[in-house]
């Protein structure tokens, strides 16, 4: 009973979802779903790829928080659209963005012009996994204060991403953690996952980022 | 609709978690649900604190992950009754603990004779916060590399904890982490929250921490 209410909501969401894509190909934007825990730097990276990106490529961004709009402040102070999802009106709010709430949000963003949107999800290794909301790629990150287990505790959100950014790497000399243990878990749930090592502090890193982003732009201009 | 669903599950919850409740005080046991964002240090803790309770409290675990058995392998090594609950059947898994999970646990162990049981949450920040478990305390953790912005951007969390355990605190001299802002963010959103500042690698503020579980169960022990 509990699972076939799930299984209805998730396919109301996945009919949404192709609305989503629908509205962002017509607009030739390719759309990366960003997520990890809560404190990973999704929103350090997002300012640091926004900075970069500036006069090359138009990005949008679409941000997600159970409340505020702390990060959405953060991100139009570079002068990029940014609409704001926020999760809370049930019981202490959703724990993921779904895709009718991106669908809401997409009025408040002008996709026509951009080559790119990016949209942070809720801090949250688990649910945002399993929500499509219409994106192009789904990127996972997860910081090296956060031990090298998480790939194996939290498979689904591995196994869906097609890039992993192991972040904080210039904390590494101050935590014991294991960068090639990290490694041969997160290739041990999902083989094709491509990963880059970053460090939005020392701005390491962030070109092995750009480039992913430029291979998915030109793989989705030849198909 | 939607909340009317949600509405019934949680009133569902509460009814099975009173159940709990009842069972543990039947037997004289304090439970801690100790809740926190994936890599924030909640097992560490745990294998500090069994290991200063071993020979003074008798303490249990429940371990609550999406998958694995990691952290309940990691802690049954200390040779405490550890019970694992796996929340993976559903599309991925479900982010948080409930009670009927609690309760389907509790024949894994023992609770006769515990003073303790600490129940380990699914790492996550959202939705654990809205599920009554049948526990006396929720505790939060949070780590300095997380950033100060964490009580305002996952309030709940904050609002039902009856302490803080601010994790990593070796960590401090390499992060941009302000402490007295994020102690600001956490009263502003509960006043009555206690907060410890503990780092597990260096045994700091691990007597304040043990400090705040005997004043529970001195509490407890006088009601």
């Amino acid at each position: 009973m509990e699972i076939s209410v799930l299984r209805n909501v998730l396919d109301a969401n996945d009919v949404i979802a192709k609305e989503n894509r629908k509205a962002f190909d017509a607009h030739g934007c390719f759309v990366v779903n960003l997520m990890s825990a809560p404190g990973s730097g999704k929103t350090t990276l997002l300012e640091r790829t926004l900075r970069a990106l500036d006069g090359r490529l138009k990005a949008g961004v679409i941000e997600g928080d159970v409340q505020g709009s702390l990060d959405a402040d953060r991100l139009a102070r570079l002068g990029v659209p940014v609409a704001q999802i926020n999760t809370d009106p049930h019981f202490g709010g959703e724990c993921h963005l779904d895709a009718r709430m991106v669908w809401h949000a997409l009025p408040a963003i002008e996709l026509d012009g951009l080559d790119l949107v990016f949209i942070e999800n809720v801090g949250n290794l688990v649910c945002p996994a399993s929500w499509d909301l219409g994106e192009d790629a789904k990127v996972v990150l997860f910081s090296v204060t956060e031990g090298e287990d998480k790939p194996l505790k939290y498979p689904k959100m591995f196994q869906q991403a097609r890039c992993a950014v192991l972040s904080k790497m210039d904390l590494l000399p101050h935590v014991p953690f294991k960068v090639e243990q990290a490694v041969e878990f997160a290739r041990r749930v999902n083989p094709e996952l491509e990963i880059v090592f970053t460090s939005s502090v020392l701005d390491d890193g962030l070109e092995e980022w750009y480039g992913f982003l430029r291979s998915q732009l030109r793989r989705r201009s030849a198909a």
